[in-house]
């Protein structure tokens, strides 16, 4: 029999190869987020501090409790349960080590104001470390596409062979994907606002501290609640909103989307390279690491590891960002009942996965082995087929004019096409037969060269790196 | 026993009352997608006549066979099946139609870059619509705030008594969740680009096409592929893409993502007028409108339709976003092989369900009933307890200076809310005991009025309006 | 320009080719839905008039009713706003048309009785329908998997080469989790309960008719409310719960999960064959069916669109799934505000993706293609290094005993394994230079032959088609 | 400015309140699962020490090493990364460990054998430990819902007053609701099984060790593979399946729905809970606990702490249901390419918000505190009209009679429901005036009220309490 499992209860990624071992894994962690909570109480008694509010003691004193080492983590995450939430605990815990200078601690302010500015901080921060990640790999990626910009490779459309194309566009499309959903971040991640509302919303105590410190002349009468909101924003990096936002959560679903469509961008790429490094189709292969993709059983097998834990991140990402939308369409009045408590760990989360799936990519995108051969003999294995369209654009005419004759090219070819997909027959010995002379073996050779007939392949790749190089190196 | 089902098979809203009667459902119906189908057909070739490529009569063929009541919608969707999308049938019926003009349809394109256009022309419009119902709404909302930009109310955070506020002070918030929808949906809308790729999005047959029509003149030298696409989008008020994105799909989850939030944002008023109309609570109810809300078995009963749907439509959002999302992030090679079909459906469902939540949601902000009695009683309900805290910050100095003892004051006041608490005992009567005579009995109550307790909240109320009036009378 | 959209606003499943052309379509849509509503109220009428509550002509008045060409549908739907409901207009047009049996309709009903009985009815038909479809496609597969018991295919594990298997395996793994899912939709679908509860689900109305009739001995004594509904679920095939679940939806949420397993285990098929058609594999090929799969511009491509339909359900079932329990999940009181309503077109819509994903595996089941010799060829790819592990277990102890030297096998074996991945060298004849002559070529030829290292997968074929043969004969 | 965050890196539920204290959080903690990990490899061990294929001192070496707190568990969840699984590092960790014995661990087994069993291990415990304490919150509501049998309270519909009801009929729902999630999950844990497969699903590696110690007598020629996987399902306490079941994910998926069912069925608890522990309906109000629900900031305040996390649980579960179906679909060939890996963290999460949900419940269940007097006066504010419909059935013939005139009655019973509504007058005043002196004013006070037209409210509780309180108890 198996023993009662231990009573232990920390978690450290186990479950989630994804993201254990990326730099956000660390910058998200309970400890992490322990710290901001700490942090942000302690900057906001130094902004106190900063316009004569509180004494520089106190504010001394509150940044000296903020070593997440000296607190219990485990205790705190049990007695949340009590108020429902992480920041009662943590304050009570945090004003127990500041001694006198605790009634200086959190002035005016509410749980959700702390917890909310918290996972602000921390969503721009990894916001920050996904961005730097995205543009390094649109910018390898931007050089891949260039490199192949004319490497000839059979377009696939619903897993079939469709036309031939080039290596360089499909990469030039991954490129853009991602430098379009890292637009994305950068725009929400820029508009992360901290939250100071006090406990309705009102900034009533705040208010009513702020206008005792003018009467007193503890505080210039010229600084206002908001002028200390905007302090407290500065010293975090975050935006003042124009009024707290308690129940209004578009935030954070904004955020989400864009967490959502780093994670589907990688996604995107993630399956293409899963169904180019297959035995049978070889175009592609990750990049070669010590310790990665490696089978203890089976020796000839190297798995797409970065692959499929992308693509693993891109089917979790959907049911997050739902929970994210659940969440803020269920808010109600000036704190919602249960909606709020439902973003935290969706939030960290989607911040988790983007934040291993984009530095995964960036990996992948850096180091990627290209098989032109493999692509190569691809494309030939439906062969000149490929291009029965453009044959029977430019040839139809020839031989209606040398056989004097509206139609005969047309029929003559379309048989030619049937008699190679029944007999596999070779189509262009076929079609040699049907083309007057006029059309020397050059030229045909040339019209049914595959890789000729990959349109505007070149110049698509131009136009999206174009598009994207300037932000990729900004 | 009940006879088996009729073989009918058309849906018209039945089972969705919250869009059914709006005026999305007809800019969505099969019907209207299937005249856009046509129409995106006709315009293309039109596109090619404005430039000579084809005859200004084949252009005016393809235009007369766009009345989609000449066509068998059943018809056509069963057929969908075969090739995996209805254009395909569409197509087909749409050339028998115009005879010698055949040739002329449908020119380089495949069938992702007619449904993909179509769907874009038809959020496009769906989106204008919905934003000129966001804009009225929100400016309904504004003038509402400011109206009530005092009004006494209750906040309540998690479902409880919290701080006094104001009722402005709770629609301002309405107002600006709804605007930042609105702007979130603007600027998904402004970007909705044409799809033109071919079949593998090289433009490989289009660009064969211009190559042949340069060399024999009927195209002038100067016009490429690109400005043929440039043509299209500019007659269709879509952008024109860098390239095509047949495999990224960010564009439709960018709009998916506003049109969620959106809902979401109307859900949020919608939650909060279910409470306010009810029985026990009473403060708000619902603009009265003949035919609605009413219930024959029970005469007394006044049902918050509008809002009960637009809540459900809240709930309704996040899955089909997820499906949204789920899609973009399965997207493979050069057409996905699946993913790109679960969109359409996910995606018109999600603007059915903005369209009608919106529409709902103008009607209520313009007719919403007030009863700031309610409001009043309510707040009386917890009374001066609300304003203990103010109570503690005035009133303990005072006190601590009359009795000569630092603490005096805090522990007294203390006692007073204990026993008030306890038995019931009016606060306001206990605290004039222990206040000493120099604070006035109109004083006491001026302190105690939960009224003058709202902080900032008109200050907020001033500035969330001023923040979105301008962008809501664009 | 683009005309606006017309008015019409039906839809006949153009943005779903899916399910459009399955069976399920015609029961599930709004006309049928609206006959079913109707055939609840008439076959409620002639429960009562069994037993002597209404007359015999009253039930026929109201069977006379049900005939949904003579409603106006559309008209209906935009009326169902009002109520929030679609019931409230079709009992006021239902009532219109029986004149004087008016009174006896809809008696001590409330809307929820007949909208929820309704969806009862609809769900069950529809499951049954589908339970044909599902053990059909089990039946046919587990003759498949019998036919490929031994055939020799490789096992693919993180879309690498892993082991030899038999295809027989994977397709006894196909007929099992459709089977299961079958057996899941089975038990859910028999449990459908009848919907009576008034409008508070305490039946007072119904009660208070009964007592009244029970008083003026209309109605036999013995005979209760419960005895009635009891009647009504016998006539509608549905089953008698011990009380009303207005506000209970796990009836609702089980119905759905089964059909999201269903639609999931179609998926795991379906993605299986979208890998094994593409040309590079080439080991299966969808049945051939006039008008589907093929390419108007590209006539080499042959596309498995039941395949990629059915994917594109398995993408589309998790959001709606998560929808229905969003719903229930939000539940309140004695009749949700808001929901209720979020249900019906998720229910709906997982119905249809369900029905048309079985109805096409069962397409799929029946006239696979298959193409062992391909299986074979890819099997060789990788050849006898799939089988190094057997190798090592087999060999090492006879070539240590021959160099009676023990580690001798391991180490020997393992440099020709490296030397072949290396150098791309032959195993086999590497490998017959360490192997000692006390192994002759033939013995070493089984051993390297991978079709004979499938392990116990003939017998697992045994095993999973004996599980679940006989249900699906049933 | 905000230091860096520190590295350290684990989790202990800071940002889940909801499950953080549960006993549920120990149980799926990545050190327990470590745990479990260790031991399945131990078991295995055992098992075929105990058949005699390997040494009892191997066994028992196998045996000492899975004390987790001996592993670096921070170091293992970082190298999961290499091979895509914690199972590789883990598994190279727990073989130093063991020495000579270490190539008898994981014979015949792949990295998913043990991590499928393991989660079902854990999955079993849990379901065990959440289904006890589902039985206690049943049984507590069985014993609330008959002791408010008939304690009268007005139902609600689409938030407003609908008719009189009881509270113990409310309870009753509550507790079917709760039961059948909790057969539910009995029902799918119950069939949880072990997985063992080995690299490709074709147990070909233990067959041949099998088959090899059956030649040299290690093992008795009647045991199985099959048999020693019967041993290990046993030692485990799960089931044995008839085969491997890598990609056919319906296990998951039926056991992710049950736990979702569980929380939805406390979610609806929750909701109501939250509506009538509202100050302004004060119907119910949650067990008091020293450090329970209360706010620093604001004395007055008593936060429904336990039903705002459950709340929140409702809203969490949808999503992550979806993405175990989203994984479930995705699954291909014999081993998943990152839809097994989206598993993990989403059945977890559903295990612990089921875990928690549960706990909360069962204290909400056992010590809910009931105001029956706000029951009471809440059903008195709409007052006798809510019965109006009852007087209607009852009186108007009484008053046709007197009249001689039919019809009569009708509508001078609307005349004086309508005045009542309109001016507030007293609608017993108004009745008495119309109604004939044969019906005594005691009749007529008992035909008004309210408490005694609850209609079937107290049979159907004993229905229900009946229909699960044998399972409660079991």
């Amino acid at each position: 029999m198996i023993d009662h499992p231990s009573s232990a209860s920390v978690d450290a990624g186990l479950l989630n190869p994804g993201w254990a071992a990326s730099v956000v894994a660390g910058m998200t962690s309970d400890h992490s987020f322990l710290k901001t909570l700490l942090d942000v109480e302690a900057c906001w008694t130094e902004v106190l501090a900063d316009v004569g509010v509180v004494s520089v003691e106190q504010a001394e004193a509150a940044r000296s409790a903020t070593d997440p080492a000296s607190y219990d983590l485990v205790a705190l995450a049990r007695e949340a349960q009590g108020g429902g939430n992480p920041l009662i605990p943590v304050l009570k815990a945090m004003r127990s080590r500041v001694g006198s200078a605790s009634t200086s601690l959190h002035m005016g302010a509410t749980s959700q104001d702390i917890i909310d500015t918290a996972l602000m901080v921390m969503s721009s921060r990894v916001s920050a470390s996904i961005l730097t990640d995205i543009k390094t790999a649109v910018a390898a990626l931007i050089e891949l596409a260039r490199t192949h910009r004319e490497t000839p490779m059979v377009a696939r459309s619903l897993a079939q062979h469709s036309l031939p194309s080039t290596f360089g566009l499909r990469v030039a499309g991954w490129a853009a994907g991602l430098a379009q959903a890292g637009q994305h971040l950068e725009q929400a991640s820029a508009q992360l606002p901290v939250q100071w509302g006090g406990a309705a919303g009102t900034m009533a105590n705040l208010s009513g501290r702020v206008a005792r410190a003018h009467r007193t002349g503890r505080l210039d009468a010229g600084i206002t609640v908001f002028d200390l909101v905007d302090r407290l924003a500065e010293k975090l990096g975050l935006q003042a909103p124009p009024a707290p936002w308690d129940t209004n959560r578009l935030v954070v679903t904004r955020l989400g989307s864009a967490l959502a469509d780093t994670v589907v961008a990688c996604g995107k790429i993630a399956n293409d390279v899963l169904i180019s490094a297959r035995i049978e189709n070889g175009e592609l292969g990750e990049p070669l690491a010590e310790g990665r993709g490696g089978s203890s059983a089976m020796p000839h097998k190297q798995n797409p590891v970065l692959s499929v834990l992308i693509h693993s991140a891109a089917l979790s990402a959907p049911g997050l960002l739902a929970q994210l939308y659940t969440g803020a369409g269920a808010a109600n009045e000036e704190r919602p009942d249960g909606a709020w408590h439902t973003e935290w760990p969706a939030l960290r989360q989607l911040l988790r996965l983007a934040g291993g799936a984009t530095q995964m990519t960036t990996e992948l995108a850096s180091g990627l082995r290209v098989h032109t051969d493999a692509m190569r003999h691809n494309l030939e294995r439906t062969g000149p087929l490929l291009v029965s369209e453009r044959i029977m654009a430019e040839l139809a005419p020839v031989i209606d004019a040398a056989a004097g004759e509206a139609g005969a090219g047309k029929s003559r070819i379309q048989e030619v096409v049937d008699r190679s997909l029944a007999e596999g027959a070779d189509f262009a010995v076929l079609l040699r037969e049907i083309t007057p002379d006029t059309v020397s073996d050059a030229e045909l050779a040339d019209l049914l060269d595959v890789a000729q007939y990959t349109g505007e392949a070149a110049t698509l790749v131009d136009r999206l790196t174009a598009e994207y190089e300037e932000w990729s190196r900004a």
